[in-house]
């Protein structure tokens, strides 16, 4: 036996920086409190979803891993709570800007992701910012577990939840934000569930994600915006067993903590029986390689 | 627009060859007689499922494609009614057994696609039966649509239909032989369904799945039976759409035909507007193919 529990918080971004840090910091301490060993915080959580419109400015918020006030801030509270935070940031490095997680672990940073699926639409102008994840997908041995982090667009890709698994990620964790399509006009959320579900059911092991909530809006008078855009995101974490069930569940709106306690040995056993991995055809996938 | 009607067929199998193909002729014409292009029959429809126990006799049971009874059935049928007919037989060449599909196309024989992936578990024995695959994924131009066919097992891998989604499959088929599992007593179904509906939700495209029904039983009575032991197929047999979501579905018990008609053009764009495929970085998926 070897249970540990997981956390995914969801919650409303404030308007500065350093109000997002503090709110995140009350839901983590909430969330450990009740037992959780693991939290995961949406994507980007310090600041509003700033790739809504092009600035240039806005490249001032990425910093060094070292620098950035999210990352001292919960090395800290990883260390005094003796849990896992793997904390999504806007990365500056010396000549690049990623959308990056650090896996922190008992105060100790282990390593960096950046998001290798960068989208690109109306109001998710991520291409703008940040240049494709050079660190491959990564899986980090913490005290609780072999975990794997993809980052939000990295969510509807199976490529990606199978490289973690290959590389025995025990559970995939899926910062977040999304919302509305103000363009196209649908609602993705069903949509974006199933993407990750059939991640769990293929992979045979737990998925969590945590998004954002609230609207979010720029306008032309504010600086120099320049065009009306808004975008509501749609909160609906969730947290997944090994079949792709969803065992927890948030709505579209609140602040949240979910959380549930899983055996990991278990899950591994029932992996092992399913049989999955066992008869893979690598030699017959490389078209998805690309070659 | 290129609006094409699929049907996938669900149905418990006959005690001889003769009256299965009898009866899927039936359901077939049922099918297109209520509209549809193509018509998806479950697995190795002619049969009973003779993997639940080892018989070297059953390696009789397979045959060179044009000499198998169902294949020569149904390329009439297809040819009478113009319709599309993958149909599934157990297939024997120079030396080896193989769980083949025709894609048969207006009673033209388009190609065959061999199951990659073959199971093995206590009542499901078929790597006794089946050499793994040698043809790769396949995809097939036919007159209603670009369509790929993964056999069962295969439907639990991302990379089978990511594999024909790269090759420009328009609509993924999944011919089924699938039920209760006596040893680890879970019921997969639900397991089963959003492993697809995550290849649905990845892959922006339908998927069918068509399932037999119905309990089958082996005992030491039966001829040179080895043990005892009971199959009941759980049906369950669906149709998705783009997104993951189930549009038709069918009971665990039921022979039945479901039928939806989809707007291939349609849904191009809307696989085009979500641009999944546009992100996608070969380069990082290389332990996929096992490099």
């Amino acid at each position: 036996m070897r249970k540990i529990t997981v956390a995914a918080i969801q919650m409303s971004i404030p308007e500065t920086r350093e109000k997002s840090i503090e709110k995140a910091e009350r839901l983590v301490r909430e969330a450990a409190a009740k037992g959780a060993n693991i939290v995961l915080l949406p994507e980007l959580f310090e600041t509003k979803y700033f790739c809504q419109e092009r600035r240039y400015e806005h490249y001032d918020l990425a910093m060094p891993l070292l620098e950035n006030p999210a990352i001292k801030r919960f090395s800290e509270v990883s260390r005094e709570l003796g849990i896992v935070l793997p904390i999504s940031f806007y990365e500056r490095d010396v000549s690049n800007f990623y959308n990056s997680i650090a896996m922190i672990d008992n105060g100790e940073i282990l390593g960096v992701y950046r998001k290798t699926h960068i989208p690109d639409d109306h109001f998710y102008q991520e291409k703008f910012y940040f240049t494709p994840g050079d660190t491959g997908f990564r899986v980090w041995e913490t005290r609780f577990g072999k975990i794997g982090v993809g980052i939000c667009w990295d969510q509807w890709f199976p490529e990606a939840a199978r490289c973690m698994a290959l590389q025995g990620a025990e559970l995939l964790l899926y910062p977040t934000a999304i919302g509305s399509e103000p363009i196209i006009g649908c609602d993705s959320m069903p949509h974006w569930r199933r993407c990750m579900q059939g991640h769990a059911a293929a992979n045979v092991l737990p998925v969590i994600a945590a998004n954002r909530t609230g609207t979010e809006s720029v306008t032309p008078d504010d600086g120099n915006a320049h065009q009306t855009s808004e975008l509501t995101f749609f909160g609906s974490s969730f947290i997944t067993d090994p079949t792709g069930e969803i065992l927890e569940s948030a709505d579209r709106e609140s602040d949240c903590v979910l959380l549930r306690e899983f055996d990991l040995d278990e899950i591994r056993t029932e992996r092992y029986e399913w049989g999955v991995f066992r008869d893979r055809r690598p030699e017959m996938y490389e078209l998805i390689a690309g070659k």
